[in-house]
């Protein structure tokens, strides 16, 4: 095992390479004229500038939770959480300013270059990001372990990863859309200019908020994912085939970082750019799944440890290809809501939210099918921990190419601000044909990311749920005993609960930025006109406070309420809780994510020319389901994968406290 | 106990004999004038023959399930089965009979004998349909009992009430709502001819549609819930005390139907109706405390059976009082949801879903800590079976009022159906002012009764779930276990595809109505102008045959999939499966009903002259969001409280098989 804890760190230390690399390409390209320069400079400020507002924010939360940590468990688990933390905000602050000065940079390139180039550069983008999470994870985990040679006290990095996360999630995803309401509704609605006009004043804070949430907010999560599945390959690795099962662990974790690096260069600017993203992503997926046979003959002399890694990895490509039908507008689903459009608003939002329900079934049963497999095919049985280690192994399968498929799901936001940075400075019409045509492609990519980011959630904190198992040392989390159940019923309205604080924040955020629109149109002579420059920065300045005020009730309800439900009702209670968050959690992220992404495209296939297109009723209708659906598919949904990994984490975390003191009311 | 089982049948048959009397009272009202009866015998007619279609397309089923039952499992299982089926269809008949005599002799009351009257004739008729379903359930369980004396037989009376509710409610749902839909959207919104207009073809389907879906498929809901609730007393009642638990969970029946009657002639028609309604409640669940609390005394020489039994009323009450803040327009989150009306649909429609989903909390924290007061303050602890007595207690306590409940509840839609006739036949203004405001009244306890159903399907599922553990001898339901927490994703699951199979069929039924209406406005000449008849029958055809057909599925699936996966996967899994679509299906229920009730009073409050009063567009978004929460709380919601009872009821009855031959995969 000593060896793997001097290589894992080493390949993350490459793949940062990697990442300074591909980032020093993308600076090293022509950032365009002035205007465009001038353009690209406000959204970086505005995304810095709340990175900043934000990590400032969560400098006093991190304070405050390493006190209570160092008092109630150890200093190093302490330690260890503020390193899980920095990590967190390092990955998730170069990945932006790598983002940030890719979009520029793309837009050139389009109209320089062409779309080759173009892809390129916006690709490269997105690997700074994935490389940078994978590299950062790796390192924090497998440094950590090697130093405390403590499971239970690398926890806290992974906790630290987790609480950023959530606030990242959450505050990027109220950012996000509290801008792109405000600018749609009042700009593109009332005022009628079209989207990114230079003449919207909410138009940066809008750009910014793609890279806040899309990349910032989508990057923690994941990284969030990848560091709580190494965490409990480790524990549960250890326990079944000691110092072998955590290095298998690792090993896959290193392969796949690998593997991501090959397939970056077969990721190549002269092809179709969809066909090209999804050859990376088979080509890192094969070379995984090919090593880890490998490995596992050599290791175990036998395949038993294989099966649910490439369990995790076929199961994550499944569950995107699902995704991808019930949200993408060349099958039936979108194109019904489209179609249902037609008798008005009401419709299209029953056929939306259908829809979306319908969309849980696929994704669930293949959980479940994977859940077992992974188990049984370990040669997991009822006496023995092989299962549970075959869990956390298929969800670092699952996550093993994190690097590309961040890479492929980060480039979607680039080429997006890429669109509106040519529509701002006025660039010929086919650089903004290209950028779109990256952005369709881009589309799409989230969509897949968005269910496997849902996928490997649901894995990693079912994974981190049986640790916990394992380290209160309970026989099992028995759902017909009254506290239990009591604590499911509770776990299971979290998500619920969640949602409609976040929807709300939305609301009311993008109210806020309405009527700053609006303010602007009115008070400012000549702005219509192109003649007097809007007022940017209040824009931005609404989006942030908002974002920032509004993460901190979400946030503080997924740290406390576990904590206190495990100290007044025990641990077993707590494990019901769990149990409950883990599974509506999955199914609201699911159900919200794709009835979003739905209503999305059921609005673009409009805007193609069916049913009557733009301007059509139909096409109002589909409207009012697109803006439901922005809170559901960028805010909501995706913090709710966040809320069920940050639950169990927490749970982990404190552990050792419920068992010794847990239980005070039952 | 020979005595309460002699006692208990003979107070259900005191109970139908009360509901005679109050049925004969109705039909001795004076029906009013020619045009008055002849608009009343088309929706009593409906009405019948869409229950005389559904019930035979019924009969298939039960025979099929029958045989099933008489091979699978044993003779007198299956005899019960269709007994069970047969009184809840009784219920429903003799509910739903007397309900369409009510409407007509309400409006006619209303005409000539003022408010007072008027409400006597209707809280009339919804009490034959409580009294129906209190004393044909308590005659059926007790003496299936007193029969077989085996309390696993008495489980396929059970699931005979449990399997005609499901399809009762769901096919009543998409009855309602698709005539509902179809009726304004082209009578109201297209054709701008007011709300039960004689023009509307429509219209009879729509009023038909109050009867089958509010009275019958209400009925049978609670119908199920009754007799599930007793069910579960009788069986943990034996394991726990012996007779003596069987004897005071019937007891408490009984109490509550001699209360219920009691309190019946405390509802007067001559004062406020909605205190009046309310002191009804009070009354019966005030003496029904008092009765168990003596009697828990006496035969136990102590209180600990009674905790449970006030926890399960006094939560009910609760949790009817959050409902009423979550759906009245006198509260903030109705105001809210108006407010934001005000900038267009999609806003209305983010608010509702968020107060939906907000809505949730305070009832699941509710039932969560009946469960555990239940339980622990019955003396249960984990190596005794008092607690699971306990949780039986809770359910039967919160049920014992049904009779009242019910027939509150089903006063409603009759004082909605008297105003349609009202309108249809051109009475005074005053006689729709009377109508109006008690079906404004019935509005309220409507949604109280909603949370109700809510609140106790979800005590008694749980009761249904111990009772299913008790029965299999397992020892408990481990969720750390693969097959448990994939069965628990899987029933979790259940309630989201539910959900989207129920409100695409009302879609779908909609769609078919809304062509239909249109048809006719076009083809028939002279219906706008009211010199040609329109012709119901057709409308009231396509809400039956859309409603059959699209029951089938949804229907299958609940009792279908626990079998399968009970064979496949074990008892364990099953167990696992049984919870987790009980945690989603209560947060879901919660979820629409709320949401549904919330919408409609956001658009009503709007009519009432708030944020511009109807036709501004605040109205609009209103009407679309009122749109939206109609399958949500008419069909989708409460067909989830069935879906519960019924997966846990299914599992039940084949416990056996599954105890023998499940597990046949794992």
């Amino acid at each position: 095992m000593d060896n793997i804890l001097i290589i894992a760190p080493i390949v993350g230390v490459v793949a940062l390479l990697f990442a300074f690399a591909k980032a020093k390409f993308v600076v090293s390209q022509d950032a365009g004229n002035d205007r465009m320069k001038e353009i690209a400079s406000y959204i970086e400020d505005g995304a810095m500038a709340f990175l900043k507002r934000e990590y400032k924010a969560l400098t006093v939360f991190v304070i405050v939770l390493a006190i209570i940590l160092a008092v109630g468990i150890n200093i190093q688990t302490a330690v260890c959480f503020i390193f899980g933390a920095i990590f967190s905000v390092l990955a998730g602050y170069a990945g932006m300013k790598v983002a940030t000065k890719a979009n520029v940079r793309t837009a050139n390139a389009a109209m320089k270059s062409g779309l080759g180039k173009a892809l390129d550069v916006a690709f490269s983008g997105g690997v700074v990001m994935g490389m940078c999470v994978v590299g950062l994870g790796i390192i924090g985990i497998s440094l950590a372990y090697k130093i405390t040679g403590n499971v239970e006290i690398v926890t806290g990095f992974s906790l630290g990863a987790s609480s950023i996360a959530l606030f990242a999630r959450v505050g990027g995803g109220i950012y996000t859309k509290a801008a792109d309401v405000g600018a749609d509704l009042v700009g593109k609605v009332e005022a009628g200019i079209p989207e990114d006009d230079p003449r919207n004043p909410a138009v940066i804070a809008d750009n910014v908020g793609d890279n806040v949430g899309d990349v910032a907010g989508m990057g923690a999560d994941l990284f969030e994912s990848y560091v709580g599945a190494l965490l409990s390959v480790i524990t549960l690795g250890a326990v079944a085939y000691q110092d072998t099962g955590v290095t298998y662990g690792l090993a896959i974790a290193v392969v796949g970082i690998v593997a991501s690096m090959v397939a970056v260069f077969f990721v190549r600017g002269d092809k179709n750019p969809q066909k090209s993203l999804n050859n990376g992503e088979y080509i890192a997926a094969g070379v995984t799944i090919i090593v880890s046979a490998i490995l596992s003959s050599k290791m175990f002399g036998g395949y038993k440890p294989f099966v649910p890694v490439i369990t995790g990895i076929v199961a994550g490509l499944i569950i995107s290809k699902f995704t991808e039908y019930y949200t993408s507008a060349d099958h039936k689903p979108v194109q019904t809501i489209a179609n249902e459009s037609e008798t008005g608003h009401a419709t299209n939002i029953i056929s939306g939210l259908s829809v979306g329900m319908m969309s849980t079934i696929a994704p669930i049963i293949i959980i479940a099918i994977a859940i077992i497999v992974a188990f049984v095919g370990s040669g997991g049985s009822e006496d023995s921990i092989y299962g549970l280690y075959g869990i956390a192994l298929a969800a670092v399968g699952m996550l093993s190419t994190t690097g590309m498929t961040i890479a492929v799901d980060a480039y979607g936001p680039i080429a997006d601000n890429a669109g509106g940075i040519a529509e701002m400075c006025d660039l010929p019409e086919e650089v903004r044909e290209i950028t779109d045509s990256l952005d369709a492609v881009g589309n799409t990519t989230a969509a897949i990311g968005k269910g496997f980011a849902i996928g490997s959630a649901a894995l990693t904190a079912l994974a981190l749920f049986v640790s916990y198992i394992e380290a209160t040392g309970l026989t099992g989390i028995n759902i017909s005993k009254p506290e239990v159940i009591a604590g499911a019923f509770v776990g299971g309205m979290l998500p619920f609960a969640f949602s409609a604080l976040t929807m709300s924040a939305v609301g009311r955020a993008a109210s806020a930025m309405i009527d700053e629109v609006r303010r602007q149109f009115r008070e400012i002579p000549g702005i219509m006109e192109g003649k007097a420059k809007p007022e940017y920065g209040k824009c931005v300045d609404i989006s942030t406070t908002a974002a920032l005020r509004e993460m901190i009730i979400p946030g503080l309800i997924a740290v406390v309420v576990p904590v206190v439900v495990g100290l007044l009702f025990g641990a077993e209670a707590l494990g019901g809780l769990q149990a409950g968050a883990l599974i509506t959690g999955v199914l609201m992220a699911i159900f919200m994510s794709n009835a979003g992404g739905a209503w999305d495209n059921a609005k673009k296939y409009i805007e193609d020319g069916n049913h009557g297109g733009k301007g059509s009723e139909a096409h109002k209708a589909a409207v009012t389901g697109d803006t439901v659906g922005d809170p559901f598919k960028d805010t909501s949904g995706p913090s709710l994968n966040i809320l069920i990994k940050l639950i169990t984490v927490v749970s982990l975390v404190f552990a050792p406290l419920f068992v010794q003191y847990g239980g005070i009311l039952f």
